[in-house]
Parts: C-alpha cells; sequence; structure tokens
C-alpha cells in the first residue's frame, strides 16, 4: 500500500511517518524534513507520482481539508479523514466526495477508541434503564479545549430519547437528573490522555476505560483505516466497519 | 411471578427475600424468619401450593443440589441456579434435567457481570492480537478462595487458541507470555467486589472494570433471570440470553 | 466515656447509635425507636442525668446547633460538632464556647479523611512546585451540593501563595493555570463517596484516593474524637490532634 | 555544579545527558555518542578533568560499582548510586567510603517516589491497627522481575512488629491474615511503571498511586540528590534527606 500524507510536517504527521515505511510523498503548506519528497502546492505534484498511490491520509486541518477533498476526488484516491473540527460545510463537502471516492471521518483514529464507540451502545442496552451514564477524561495541562471531542463523541454515541451532555458539575448544577450524560474533565502536568465511561447504578457500577499513551496509535489506527479503505467501493465509512474486516 | 426461593435461609437467600415481594415459599433444612413459609423437607411441600409457582431460584449448595432438581423436574417447574462448585456429576444431573424443565446456571448473577462475559469476547477480537490481557479482582478480607470464581468465569470466557490462565505472578513467574491471561487477586478490609479485565497494547490500554456494591445486585440479577425463564422452553439457557431478551 | 448524641434521630444519629454502646441519652426535636432516652427539649433534660455524661457528639444541624453549644457551655461538657454548613455567626458563637470547653469541628468525621487533611500539605511541599493538583469526587445520584464539602476541604489545606480554586472544568475555562486547584464533580447510582487527590507533574503522578464505604466510618470517627476531646482542657481542636493522639 | 555521569552509554546514563547540561564527562566501558567526553578505563581521565568536577551520579552496574567507588574516595567527590541490585559485599564497601565522602543510594530516584517512601509509615501510623496493606505494581511486559524492586521498597517502608510480605496470592494462600503486607504483580503491552498502596479498613480504603510516565523522572531525581550532596559533609545520606532540602 503506497500512501499520500496530507499534513505531512504537523505533529500527527510526523508521528504517521515514523510508524510506517509506506508514505509515498507528503503534502504540506511549510515544508519538513523527511525521508519522503513533501509538496507545497498539490498543483505541483506530478500526475505519475500521484497515479502510484492507493489512498490518502489527511491530518491536516479544517482550512485545507476542500482543497485536499478536491485533490482526492480528481485523481480517485481513497482517503482518510482525521481532521477535527469539521463544520457543516466540510460535511457537505465530504458527502459530495463520497458519492465519487471511500472516505472516512474518524474525529480520534485509536483503535481503543473505536471499539469502545462500537461496544457503548450495546453494553448500555444490556444494562438497561438503571444506570446513570458520566464520562471523566483527562489530559496534560497544555490541551486548550475541554471537554475533548473524543469524551463528546463517545456521548454522543449514547445519546438516545431524552438523554442530553451536561458539561464540568458545579454548584448550581442542582441534583443529578436521569436523562444526564455528565462530562468531567481534569488537566495536569504531561497525564497521558484517559477517557473512562461510567455506568453506576444500583449497588453495581461498571466502568470502561481507555488510556493513550502516545500519539503512535492515532497513527497506526489511520493506517489501519488507510489499508480498508484502499479497497472498498465509494462511499462514506464509519471506523467501526475497519474492526469489523479484522 | 410466583418463586420458590431454595436455600431461603442462607445470606444470599435472605437477600432475596429483601428484594422481591414475589416469593411464594422458601426450602431450607434449616428454618429461618420470613413473611412466607419456609418448608425444611421438600417431602412435606403441599401440592397445591408448588402449583401456584412460576419458577425456581437456587441459592441452596452443592449438597442439596440433587434434591430442588429432582423436585424441579418432578414439578416441572424452571430452575435457576445461583449454586457454586458445580463438579462433573452436578453438571451431569443438570444436563439430564434440562431435557425436561428450563434450566439456567451462573455463578456470578449480576447484571453487570454478566454484561462483561457477553462482551469481553467481541471486544478482544475488535482489539486483535496485539494486547496482553490482566485481570485484578479485589474483595474483602474474609473471603477464602483466590481468585474468585468469576475472575476465572471471565478469564475463561477470553481463552481461544493458545490462551491459558496464569494465577499470581511471584519472583519464580519469569518474563510474561503473549499467551497468559494473568490473574491477580487482593485481600483487604470491606473492600467491594471489584474485577477488571486489563487489554495492554502498544502505547494503549483498555480497561473494563465492575464493583459490586452490595449482595442485592446477585439477587436481582437471579429474579431477572427467573422472570426470562419463566416463558421460556425446557433446555439449558445462559445468563446471556436474559440480557438479549431485554 | 458516657455520650450525649445531639441529632440522635437523623441518619448519622442513628447510625452512631448503631456502633457504640455509649450513649447516655440523646437530643433531638423529633423523637425516634433508640435504646437510650431521646430528649426533644433541652430544657426537660434532668441535671443529674447531664452530670453523668462526659462529652457531647453533635450531629444535628445548623439551626440547633446554638442550643446544643449553649447547653454545653452550661454544663460544662466537651462537644464534638460534625454539623456542616456553618456560617460566620456559628463560627463566633463557636470560639465563645471554646474560651469554656474544649470543642472540636470537623465537616468529615472520618479517619481516612483527616488522615488525607493532615498529610496533603507535607507531601504537596515535599513535591515540590512543579505539580498541577486537581481533586477528583465522587458521590450516589441524590446527593444535592456539588463539589462535596470534603473536596473544598481538601482544596483549601492545598491553598497558598496564588492558588485558587476552579469547580468544574467546561469549554469556557480555557488552558489550564498553574495556580488553579481544580475539582470535577461525579454523581451516579449509589456510587460511595470517593475524594481523590491529584499532583500531575511532567511525566509523574502522586494520586491520594480516600473511598468511604458507609456512614459507619463517620460515626466510628465522631467517637474517636470525643474520646480524645473529653480529656481535653478548655480550647478549639482539629481533627490532626485526635490523630497525633493515638 | 558539574556531574561526572558513570555508566553513560546505558538507557539510564543516556537519559540523565537528555535533561542536565551539566555533565562535565562520561564513564563507561562502552563508548556512546555524546555531547561530551566519555572515558572507558578510569586511569585514563586526566586528573584535571577530575578536579572541576563537584559530584559523581552512577547508572551503571553492580559489577563497576567497586572501580568507580574507589574513583570517588581517591577523588574525594561525593557521589549518588542509582545501581540497583546491591548484595552485602557492596553494601559493606559503600559504608566505607561513606567514611571519607558523601554517599546516597536509592534504588527508586523518583521524587514521587521517594515522596510516598518518606510519608507512608507516618500514614499508617495515623491510621493505625484497623488496616490491611496491600501493594498493587503494574509495568510493561518486558520487565523480567516480579514483584518491582520499588515495590518490595515501599513495603519494606512499612514493615514492623509482626507484618511480613507476600507476594502473588493464589488458591494455596488461604485466607489473608493481618498481618501480611500483599504485594500483586501486573505485566502487560508498555504500561506505565504504576505502584499503588492500599491501606483496607473498616468501610475505610486510603490509596495511594505512584505512575512513572518517562525514564527522564529518574534522571531529574538523580540530579536533584546531586545537588543536594554535593554541599554535603561525607556520610551515607537517605533521599528524604533531599526532600527536606527542599
Amino acid at each position: 500500500m503506497k500512501i499520500i500524507l496530507s499534513g505531512a510536517s504537523g505533529a500527527m504527521g510526523q508521528t504517521v511517518a515514523q510508524v510506517s515505511d509506506d508514505i509515498l510523498f507528503g503534502i504540506d503548506k511549510i515544508p519538513s524534513e523527511s525521508n519522503f519528497p513533501i509538496y507545497t502546492d498539490v498543483e505541483t505534484i506530478p500526475k505519475e507520482e500521484t497515479d502510484k498511490a492507493d489512498v490518502i491520509v489527511d491530518f491536516s486541518n479544517v482550512g485545507f481539508l476542500p482543497d485536499i477533498l478536491d485533490f482526492a476526488v480528481k485523481n480517485k484516491k481513497p482517503i482518510v479523514i482525521a481532521t477535527t473540527g469539521l463544520g457543516e460545510e466540510e460535511n457537505k463537502k465530504i458527502e459530495e466526495a463520497a458519492q465519487v471516492i471511500p472516505v472516512l471521518v474518524s474525529s480520534n483514529m485509536s483503535l481503543g477508541i473505536n471499539t469502545l464507540l462500537k461496544f457503548l451502545k450495546p453494553i448500555s442496552n444490556a444494562l438497561g434503564d438503571g444506570y446513570d451514564i458520566e464520562i471523566i477524561e483527562k489530559h496534560h495541562n497544555r490541551k486548550k479545549d475541554a471537554p475533548s471531542g473524543t469524551a463528546l463523541s463517545l456521548a454522543e454515541s449514547l445519546l438516545e430519547g431524552n438523554r442530553y451532555i451536561e458539561i464540568g458539575r458545579n454548584p448550581s448544577s442542582g441534583v443529578r437528573k436521569k436523562e444526564e450524560i455528565g462530562i468531567q474533565s481534569l488537566r495536569g502536568g504531561t497525564i497521558p490522555g484517559e477517557h473512562s465511561v461510567i455506568f453506576a447504578g444500583d449497588d453495581e457500577i461498571v466502568e470502561i476505560k481507555h488510556t493513550a499513551l502516545s500519539r503512535k496509535i492515532f497513527a497506526n489506527g489511520a493506517i489501519e483505516a488507510a489499508k480498508f479503505l484502499s479497497h472498498q467501493e465509494p462511499g462514506l465509512y464509519e471506523y467501526a466497519e475497519v474492526l469489523e474486516d479484522e
């Protein structure tokens, strides 16, 4: 499998380059040192180079997404999109692209988190109505946003009926409502990314916790998704399908 | 639903009596105070009383199991067996009974543990080969056996291929082998029963933990199983089927 | 040691009665079933009964505190105050009483929490400046306030210099500041009271966690405090002094 | 402060070189790439270079310890010894050296673990006799020994009276005895080094957990010890004294 790496000079792009020997070339507005060529403008990429690729892995940013999507569609290359912070406009463009090429979007590429995303709902269904759901996530002290995008994805996978998300319990929160899915965020030192989903019932607690010890897992997960996507028909895919394929 | 409670005077029997108003009568070699009659000999139970019952819940012991199984078969009553420490002889007798009546056996009746037993294998499959599996269980300091029967059941649900169970790591254990499922047991104070299954991979950890805060959860779980079993055909059932029924 | 139990009919009062055989009599506006007399009005307590007591344990409420303090001062009896939610007025009255009798006030009477309150600051000093401090507390879903009074006490024991308490991280919190002591609260099911103080440094984390599995520990802790207080001089005492006395 | 780094080419030696700009030169039987000279034979080190140093940090091995100790004594340089697996012979030699130069030995140089070693005993004393003590330690799957040397050091800091260490609970362990300090070890994936000391009492649990996210913390801790030791009189020092000095 030959990969085109979009966002090759960013922290995640460089991590993908570390864990994979299959990068054909990179794309990034800012060049960086690497074992493969990095193009700063998609227009300058030789057609014969692009033709050798099987799949695009995109760890760039929302601003660059339209360009790389157009490039993917034009060259009929499947694309794994790990870019976060997508809005309505981006999602519309992604759906259009998925008419022509295979597209997989996931805000968290790790095998473990995607396993949680797949099984949380069936576990919640098996436990039934008697359990309150709370999520705790912990990250290092430089993380800017709270809660994490992954915590929100985990909570969203459990929304149904009247359930809603409640962020950051404080003195004005009042007594917990049955329908709340609470999310509490903690930041400190170099704490590795941790997400814990707690089902708290009557004298019984089930807790499912994921810990990400390095960025490598997101790079490896994106490559797994790329392997899967490289032999699919056009369409919009979810990471759960990558798991099923194993 | 009307329940016959076998082992009515034991700790678990009394807990079932606390959480359910549907006990028709109890059976136990030793009588105890209760809101329903307790028969100390199955021979003395009036036939018309037994006929009113829908299901038997058995929290007695291995020694009494043959008697209560014979009673169930003779009266064509479904039976939920929560008795632990069953040997080859008991299992054979259970299989024979299951030709005639619905029988469900589980060493741990809690909803949460049975949810784990149902989903651990699919989760392990989704994570794939790159994860080491370890189990930690914690209990109060009066618990005699180690590891707990539940820890063994959880480990057994994950056995496949060359995997084997390794109990209590110590100086002679040597380096961990890929195929080990380690079980570590901890005892102290009044620590509530806790079972944690850890999938430890390359820079990624998934941990699934169950905490049992009181005996009530086993009583409630047995009653759920009884509800399920009361409308089944003869046969041997697993707790996972109770969960699917919800 | 003979104890006068104020707030004898409340949940905590009844728990004290369960763990101690040394209750001389109780005081409570509402009578309840008990092995000892309960007076609903301090005026009606026979002087010769009060004289037999060594110490008062108060688990009543802010409204009753002035009455029981007056009674303690008038009868020169040491008093252990476990009532929470004290304001400026109550604290002033307590200080006045401490001129005449031994008084000990603590919002959490458990041995474990008081051990944490004693050692958190020295541990924080040993670790030095490089650690961010965060507190997580978990409780059952009926608890009305958040964060718990105990979480606030733990945080306050670590305040110094520019440090301040920040409750409930949310999208508007921004990047964590060095001086924050974060408190995150989680509510669900019948989760036992849990308080965890996390010191998160550069590649190193120290976490100190306390779990309260029943109300009994607060009752036992109050009785330990009563034993200590019964042989002290007038003055205002802290729970840390009870620990040193052992 | 100018440091002589013994064991400069090993994994820990290279980590010290990463976190400190104060290495004057290294000593190691095997040379390696570095920003400072590495001598493979102490005899060839120019006297005028050694004279510039304030302190020696030793991360070598038991075999090399006699040589580096002789070198330290001959040149009157304080020495921080992080080498593990010391036997009777080595300890005798260390004590002799401590007559002439300041010596500090610790099997775990991290600030956090040494903070635990300092406070565990006072915390245990404050909690009193009613608590069972258990230790859990977790490490990556390539770690050869179990339990870890640090787990043993933590347990030893709590030994007193009839207490003894019991490693790896298994079916033949029988009911927990009051005097046991249990140690349970878990190995899997790339789990970061974690040590947890649990005090489990009657309805109350206190747990103190340390997590080491990288080797850097042992390097930093050794440098802190070196700073402390460089201005001490001859003698044998413990890491606890480094903490007090802050």
